[in-house]
């Protein structure tokens, strides 16, 4: 099984994490989680590229200079979630796996946050697990691409 | 840590799994997936309940008999995701943790598709992950309860 | 005058009555409701027959079963309100007074609990009154029935 | 028991009562309903205070000289139901149990008499009783007053 | 040619054909139009099963059923027409060609009878010809068996 | 031939005419139409009652009071044509033939001023004509009339 | 006083008139309408250019090649008023005073038909006079085009 | 049984089946189609008159001509289904029975193709059988009209 | 420069102030901000008209009075801002420069709280700085009046 | 390099062109733009088919004739762009090459001029360049189908 | 009364006043609001932190950075009012009173200028002031900071 | 004729040009293009500023610093086209001829892209011609401001 290199970026606001509302996000960290991200990928072989921005054009830069470089992107785009049609063209561009992911359960919340631009671009969406998502995110993009990994191997038998 | 009893909670047309559109859904069979999930729990020192039919009336009755004998519901209700408030508000008086899980990415499909009766009264969302899926929010429940412990016993100290 | 015979048809989650949300819905079982709504009726002379279940093809076969076999209809869908086209159709096609009625307020609660598909097919709709509003809505419906009987006698003389 | 106040509030069109499509409306003139209002209040120990206009003024006045000198409102704006924001926020500043009720049922009429302004801010619903329902709902709110005053009482004990 | 095996499969009130508003559904009651349509099937030898249920999840259950083992589908949901998305994902997994067909003219009722959830996924849909409408969409139904298996067999040449 | 009497009813800011916006709404003054109104009115043999209010419950109470003795009503509600429901009960409780009259043409206006919701109830709409439209909705309305108690006439010989 | 010049445009299903559903268009037919129409414009000393058509293309055509040579235009477009957007275009680039009419009150019936594309473009709109109607219109625009013209002899004094 | 004659009318685009997108709309002709329609007609004892136009207005003057003259009508407009309110208003002019036909499902296309603007002002609608479809709507059509022919007669005993 | 004379128009349940859901509106009264308005109107040199009524009519009849008399509207409306076009219409025909005002910021409130039908035909909003805010308002309209004043002097040097 | 065929197609009031509103779309008359696109055609050793008709059948006979007789379609449909659905079906029967082009920039312009119903089955769209924008279109549309018989023929080496 | 810290944050094209629109916007520039915004917060005692940018990031930067370093934010975002909910989210996080002011009045422009996405997360909203408004909102924010301290300091006794 | 400079603005992802989905978008790199467009410009004895970036600020910033500095702008906001209200008023300062272009068709793409919102604001759109659309685009700018200056020439004699 070959090392997986995956993208992951986070938009608007999520520099605040832990100060921010944190009855709402919890008092961890962005610091503290891209710790236990960093370690996870690194505990299963895998590594990660690591980004965040309150500016939605950083996102989209982001995204297209590793393009060929990246097996698959773990993404929460804050805000830009609901307003960003560039990041979704930046993902449909980068043509890999790519899970998004939101802390708080975004279905439960204001109406204009149930409508996700990227949703329908991604493979997958994880939503409401707090900052642990991140890791279930994270090993679920893992699993993904290791059994894609796999089950190219098997039918080129 | 104490053991959790989780009541799985599947709906219409997931009895075909394996056997429909398989391009689609995968070659997994409810079957194997029952197992997995099982296995899964038992191994973390769990049980599940396990439930699935494609009356809306039936997923109803078993959430509601289970009400205060349960610790957390994992629930798809297959095409009732999109059409049952009255499986919404089992969920409102069953009034434990749950988490949505669909096999396929719901938000990539119909435009029907993306609209969940339930999301806003669960406490996650997991979508697009395939059979995988379903030990991911499996265990992203277990967590979750197990966090939920944790914390009350710190609490109380 | 005759004695009347009424269907009472309950929906979803009305089961659970007392035990569910009891600071919305009161601490009065379903069992203690419907032993109040006999008395009563017996008590004017008249008589109920009593169903309810957590699957809208049971509403709609206890509809039809009765047809031609009872004077009015006094009918609680709970969440299938909103959503069963098929109770309404059962409804036109038992051609008797019905009287909805919901427990809570339902015009003051989801946007999507305004909206109900029967209400412009039954006779009254009373909304908001409790568990004691089944008795409000039974005698409404009774005195209604006599009235009619009473108006239908004189037209004769 | 205290004896309860209720204000009685009838909006436009409603003095044609009994001369108006009395195909619709019945024979019953808003005077009789009047002396029947009255007298069942009466013969409950109770009062009311009754006024009728066709100007949207006048109705909010009346609920703002009351104001802190009734128990609750009985209330049929007619066509007011579904223009009037000023009525809605005069219920909102009475702050007292309010019980909207129509003599057709308005489920079953035009698309724009189903949405009232102010079924959300009043504590019951009923409509489609003709003008016994006046008093089926008088009956149901003077049940409310008198059941929170022994609540009450109880609580302090 | 082989002999085709057509599921008829019938939804909520269809069973009160006869005595449900027959100035609107005619006075032909369901048994008639079996017996017509059994006799139908055979007179060209072919066969239908036949089934009709007031619980959605009774129709579900039976296109799974006989996944593999018909031919074609013949499907007149009642009121689940406009509701359920679980029998329109019934019939996509089922993969046979099926013909939707209403005994009225269902676009010219209420507006929410216009939206069906299944017409997009069946092969062809007849409307408004009453019951002799039932034997109309079976023969179209064989018809189009006949002439796929004459291609077939043609194309095989 | 009778002599008809018609009940002329304008609405809100229309005593302004002549000096309000006299680009849009022409230098003619309001009591300038009025005596052109009545001497048409009395050159065929007919009367009006003429009132003009910025009070929507003057404009109900002038319709609701003359009900059984006018042939038919001419009416201009202003502003109150695009929000007043109580007017247009007021309209159907009268049952008399109404033509609805507007000086300048609504249609080319806000787009809020396109729907009038009396227009279904009245029997004839003018738009567009200025002051003269008065005049020319006057005649049209007193043709109607003495054309429909001349076939009247002819239908009983 | 110059003799005026107008267009009267009639558009789809008008030829039917007097034949078509005459319990709402009453009996008189186009030819009895465009005699009553011509003898009133000469007996004002004007003249009309008469056009019916169940092509929309050849209502666009008539009005172009008129472009220059008529004072005002007479429209009833039938069925044309809401959907023809082409028809709108041509009076716009006619750009003479028109003046809409319709037979029956286009307000008072299916929903859709209440949208003129040409209301907005017209000086006036008269509705749901029947055939008089005709001539009423026909007056409003005589009187206009002559009104105009005396204003403007005024203004070159 | 006499003899019943039935106006076919096809619109837009459909002089070129056969040649236009034949794995939509297969290879069959119109010429072909008309000669089957002809010849079922005639082995029925009935006639067919037939006309096809891509021009809406030929549509509607071919049904206002035989008005009075036909007995039934069997219409596919094409692309005039969605946007033609004068084809509409010609149906309902002519007021005798109409099929709808569509040689695709057109509830399976774009969105626009959902809508028919006729389908509620004909007695039934046959989409999604292709050429032979037409076959079974003119069956079903001229059995509809034997059927009222035999009841008519029957009625007169 | 002149002294100013500003109408102040103050619509629905704004008499309620101080005693209406203070915890919303504050504590002061409306005769208290009354007088300070006055108060600051005479510091600076200018006077105010002060009307408040809970009639829409009262408000229209209020500014068409003092037309050509007032230099400036400070308005709030109430709940009439959210519907009375006769009001818009009013500031409309009184054309001078006017400030609406609101004490809470009604854009964080319900849903149709956040469309003024006035906004667009003032010249300023102002909401959500509670009694205070009526200052700030009249100041900043007085400041705009004395602006306009100093600019035509100016430009006529 | 083959001369190519193109058909150009003008619909509504294109033929006004010169006259019509001359502010908007100037001077040059529609037999101006002719000779200018037939002498560039010429120029570039292609020739063109002109037609012009404001009938919009006319349109899709001239479509439906040169079916397989064109190399590419340039249309300016007038009105019909945001109407006719029989156009957009014609064009897609031709499966050429086409480019929509309108002289004005129609997103500048009224709400319903922004929905062309062709522009998604059309290969481009060219708006607001005024009569030179008729040669940029047809430039394009030439290079366009150079380019793909170059490609063709170099894909054939 | 401590001196209070303000942060008044500027969005798109505001670097261009007095060049842009200035018949709309008027000839004060930038540099010269700012001027008088610093001179009057000083003139008061406190002080304010100024930044403007065309970057949607910086805005949100710029709120994060100072949480917890001021008391109140005065924000006019220009275009991003309508489409940014990452600078909503940024003011959620920051928590302290904010008020919204706009140089135009923002209610009379397109109706996509109408919907504020951030004024029901503000405490009060001035629009329409030009840039003296800027100077009406300073001081209304500055007011209400010492209100509340005031309050507090009482609150405390 | 004075040399013209054009500002060349593109938006997000069109860095990738080339490598992005090339089946969509072609092989032509965004360096590629910019050559071309500048060898043009010379060739026609003008010159192009050229920039492009994935934040809307940059964008928003680059029209600002040449306002008063440029003839004409080319611009491709990219995805931005869909979302950016602050590119639209930097166009609308900037008051110089712009023209937009899309590389695909984005009419013929999601229904988000179908809507642009800066169409209304540009003199002409182009849209579906690939690369060589820059070309056509800038062409088409060039000729219009060159004949503009003639034009502007010729008034001047």
């Amino acid at each position: 099984m070959n090392a997986k290199h995956v993208l992951v970026v986070l938009g608007s606001n999520l520099d605040l994490l832990g100060r921010r509302e944190p009855h709402v996000y919890g008092h961890t960290t962005l610091e503290e989680i891209r710790a236990e991200v960093v370690a996870r990928a690194e505990s299963r072989g895998h590594r990660v590229t690591w980004m965040q921005s309150n500016h939605e054009g950083d996102l989209v830069d982001a995204i297209g200079q590793v393009m060929g470089d990246v097996h698959g992107i773990l993404i929460n785009p804050g805000a830009f979630t609901h307003t960003s049609i560039a990041i979704r063209d930046a993902l449909l561009a980068a043509s890999v796996p790519a899970v998004e992911v939101h802390l708080s359960n975004i279905f439960a919340r204001e109406e204009f946050r149930r409508k996700s631009l990227i949703s329908d671009v991604v493979t997958a969406v994880v939503s409401g697990l707090g900052a642990p998502g991140m890791i279930v995110a994270l090993d679920a993009l893992f699993d993904l691409l290791e059994r894609r990994e796999r089950d190219a191997l098997h039918s080129e038998d």
